[in-house]
């Protein structure tokens, strides 16, 4: 996870400019949690008055960070956010719960708020103390510091084994005013997102009032977020926040949302779905992304089920690694996801050429289309179950010899 | 999958000395399916009167095979086995039914039976029509030449990417009589058995009544086959079928069973747990085999659910590839789970050394034999929950290059 060298992954995207939102000052520093040369704290302090909404791992044995931005989060109002990387403060205990208490009382000192507008988050290592000490000592020059310019140092300041920053922008209509949505992301490893994904801070300059934000959140991380996946591996610290600062001038937004905020819940989206893919085009090891289309199943939720089957399966993973359009790894991954399937009605396309129908092979297919597609960074499943109306798309990467590089010597 | 210049697994056990089981006779052939230069036929005739217990995958994209098992299986009875590796003769329509059929008949016509009780597995490439003509055609010779010493052959006839034969042997009294049981197996990728593995077979002399037999497979199934785990997936062909000829003279076994199978039981359930150890022995790309036990959890079934996880986790297997007693990664597993979880009462021992305690790291343990034992063949690690009584036992080996060298190519 740390400083390895580790080359830039062949899907890796540009970082955008991402201009100033209003109400948002950042910076980074080193602290020397665990990383030499490098900045490890980030901080974000927002305008008074900003509204807060956040989804976090499923994931039964999550870090103290994630307990207390729970906690946080009933509020509503965030002030501050302090993020570290190189330890995740997970599985820590009661020291682990100190961390969290002294690192927010520190901030909230700094800023001039109550310690529960302070929102914290911690990627790294699990099971390690975090040393907060030298988190609280970097925090008053950090403070001095913030400069509303900060977001490319900021994605580079919370990455781990991520190997190129991630942010994404997208502006806004709110009646007759344009907002602004910047968000930031991490994540390559651990790779699961049951709620959310590592960590990813989303902020706009528009007001937002928390309930409706929390709803815009939680419809757009369904379709993000909880889309990918690098590993199966659920990690303990998933973490997606947006803040709200409410600078802009728009009209009033009511607190369960609606028709106002219709095409701010589209950015929004395409914000998240785009910090979305950038993980899963920096998953560990990554020389594809797989997009995977399922269609015609019984519900929705059956065709998630069965993506993210198809997604997880360390079979179809190694078979595209070697750009072999494997057919049959596919349909065993549908046939093992538990969910309604009749083998004979079932399709499969590869880079949109169906390959398989009614149950067999489609005698005398092309396969030379398939096999270009095969070659190329992005690969394109679909599979139609023949069985309902219930569809979902989800994107992971491909498993090579680069995952077991990285996974097989982390800590030593 | 086919022919490629694999090593043995370091893991790998040497095969046992099987011998003849009264009203059993066996052999193989090349028949030409897809590998070149071996036995890829294996036929077993079975005496008048043999009863048959069968498990089956529960892929819901099962082959054709699995689909004439079922099927034969009401009827309790079984005279003659047909086995080919190469083609796993699954998701190939109506050919393939009409591949099973015409096997079938034509093993009955030699044997002398209903097709019904004519068994039939095949394993090796999904989607390819299986060329059954070469099947009907080997069989009159490889019918004459059955012998009842044929069982090491078998063992190696029914291989794909297995890198050695598996076989176990036990006896167990019923009554005063002992009787034998002898079992072979083949397995080594697309291994987490959610009914059997990929293939077994076992055989008794014991007389046993179709009811009890099934009776004995399905809980000593749920013990060792559906125990273990190599990569998660879930095959479309696993099988495993327990014949018993009942030429042995012991007391008459009732219908239920009962009392007197205990011993039988006990000796059926370690053939099965030996061949199941096997096939994780032989995960594609092993280089350590991996114990892992859960106690404390709120139910056997909750127990078993997170053992599972744990050993699927990606990032668990690479860790021990990588000699690492990563516990944090454990604790991530554990929580992804989805089942009752209490993070501060979780405790994880590696090689029977507690690292982890209440909730964090037990400060000062002791690293050396926990080093030491990250470094042997067989690790083992222990989980427990703080929470019931609820216990399980998986096994599975390591994720490391080998895996991803073995699958990346698999076709090609």
């Amino acid at each position: 996870m740390a400083g390895k060298d580790v080359a830039v992954s062949p899907l890796a995207l540009p970082l955008p400019e991402v201009p100033p939102i209003e109400g948002v000052r950042l910076g980074v520093v080193a602290a020397g949690i665990r990383y030499v040369g490098r900045a490890d704290l980030t901080m974000m302090e927002f305008a008074s008055g900003t509204t807060v909404a956040g989804v976090f791992t499923r994931n039964r044995c999550p870090g103290a960070p994630v307990d207390w931005c729970r906690q946080a989060l009933k509020g509503g109002r965030a002030r501050a956010l302090v993020v570290n990387a190189g330890n995740a403060n997970v599985f820590t205990g009661k020291a682990g719960r100190e961390a969290t208490r002294a690192t927010a009382a520190a901030a909230a000192g700094l800023v001039g708020c109550k310690p529960g507008e302070v929102f914290l988050c911690s990627t790294g290592v699990i099971g390690e103390t975090l040393p907060h000490a030298k988190l609280t000592a970097a925090l008053p020059g950090l403070h001095a510091g913030l400069v509303p310019e900060g977001w490319a140092e900021a994605a580079r300041g919370i990455m781990t084994t991520d190997t190129f920053p991630k942010a994404a922008v997208r502006t806004a209509t709110i009646g007759d005013a344009t907002v602004t949505i910047a968000g930031i992301a991490k994540g390559s490893g651990m790779i699961a997102p049951d709620m959310a994904t590592m960590l990813s801070f989303v902020a706009t300059d528009a007001k937002i009032p928390a309930e409706a934000l929390q709803a815009l959140l939680a419809k757009g991380t369904a379709r993000t977020f909880n889309c990918i996946t690098v590993d199966s591996d659920t990690s303990t610290s998933d973490t997606v926040l947006v803040f709200a600062t409410g600078q802009a001038k728009h009209p009033r937004v009511p607190k369960e949302g609606g028709a106002v905020l219709k095409d701010f819940a589209r950015a929004l989206e395409e914000v998240l779905h785009d910090l979305a893919l950038m993980v899963a085009r920096d998953g560990e090891g990554a020389q594809k992304l797989i997009e995977i289309n399922v269609t015609g199943a019984v519900s929705a939720k059956s065709a998630h089920r069965i993506a993210m089957t198809i997604a997880n399966s360390p079979l179809v993973k190694t078979a595209i690694a070697g750009e072999d359009a494997n057919w049959g790894r596919i349909v065993m991954a549908v046939g093992k996801a538990g969910e309604p399937a009749d083998r004979d009605l079932l399709s499969v396309a590869v880079g949109g050429t169906w390959m398989a129908r009614d149950g067999g092979v489609i005698p005398g297919y092309d396969e030379t289309p398939v096999v270009a597609h095969m070659k190329g960074r992005e690969v394109e499943i679909t599979v139609d179950m023949g069985l309902g109306r219930g569809k979902a798309r989800v994107w992971t990467c491909d498993l090579t010899h680069g995952y077991i590089d990285i996974n097989g010597s982390y800590r030593s």
